[in-house]
């Protein structure tokens, strides 16, 4: 049965999971990297990141189930790329000739476009369709495998509204962003529908793991 | 030096420190107990809601720190009574004879009346006056001992904002209320004051202590 997932999805301690005022220079607006520092500094993250070397403790062992059993991603049109994407024809993405989903990877967008073929794995399809029918394509991609939901916040909150997730990680990094978009609004009892789970790293980051 | 402490203030993992709807019968409002069952289910909380045992262990030993070297506490009126206490001459708090602050306690409100002294220690007065101005009052009441700050979230955030809190001791549990009283709203950038401290416990909650 393929499960729908959710791995290292960050938040700030007020709740937040990007900053103010994205743009091709800030990814993640005023939030810069603050809220994923603790990733890069994980044998997992520091090579995307083009680093040497990474920790290979719990930060690192939560990091790592990025990847296994996952046969497809769907992402929101906001973390394929900075505002106005849709009107560069050329635009591929963040993540450079060889993006880190080595999977079919879906994009949610109201302005579809040709599938992208990338190195090692990665096809971005654009897809306009709402999160249910989404999750159905990408699970015929996956072929019996998990599809993960790679956010940002906002269509994470629709597929968690309406009841699509099976996993969710979320890390949550103690500093205040203050303003930004919120990953937990409207959202009150979900975990009610969960076994969650709670645990604090030496990093000072928070692991939360909703499943079911 | 006397210093400014706030301890055991709860919130959920979507940042409420109260629900909505507070009333004499919910002074939490639609939030319940959800909040405090830590606390109760710990030997420092459990005598107080009248429960025999309670835990020993990390939760416990945060929860007790309420106590020692303190000399005043400074709570908001919405600690004191629900909505429109000030209409009834007759409240003197949610707490029974004897309430558990046992030092000089001051009740920040708008319309202020007479003292009350209760039982064990404990005298409740009313000031009408600015965060800093309280303080400075209850730090001569305290000769010498720290002052705890009691919230609710509203006046925790204004104390925040103008720098007046040393230490802050804030447990989040993983509850999503969905509405109510937010506590970090407006204090974008605070950790960087403070040296933060993460841990979650077996029972479940994390606590986060802010310390200078």
């Amino acid at each position: 049965m393929s499960r729908t997932r959710v791995h290292n999805f960050t938040i700030s301690l007020d709740g937040f999971a990007t900053g103010e005022g994205l743009s091709a220079e800030q990814p993640f607006g005023h939030a810069g990297h603050r809220l994923h520092q603790w990733m890069m500094a994980t044998a997992f993250g520091a090579p995307i990141m083009g680093l040497p070397g990474g920790s290979s403790g719990v930060d690192n062992a939560f990091a790592q189930q990025h990847e296994p059993g996952i046969g497809a991603e769907i992402m929101g049109s906001r973390k394929f790329g900075p505002p106005g994407w849709q009107d560069d024809p050329n635009w591929r993405g963040w993540w450079g000739p060889n993006p880190p989903f080595h999977t079919p990877t879906y994009v949610l967008t109201s302005r579809p476009r040709s599938p992208l073929e990338m190195e090692g794995g990665t096809t971005f399809h654009f897809l306009d369709a709402p999160g249910a029918e989404a999750l159905k394509i990408a699970q015929e991609a996956a072929s019996g495998k998990d599809v993960r939901i790679g956010g940002g916040p906002t269509m994470l909150r629709d597929f968690l509204a309406a009841g699509l997730i099976d996993h969710l990680h979320v890390v949550q990094v103690p500093v205040l962003l203050g303003r930004g978009v919120r990953l937990w609004d409207g959202l009150e009892g979900l975990e009610q529908q969960y076994q969650v789970e709670t645990v604090s790293t030496p990093s000072g980051v928070t692991h939360f793991t909703f499943s079911r």
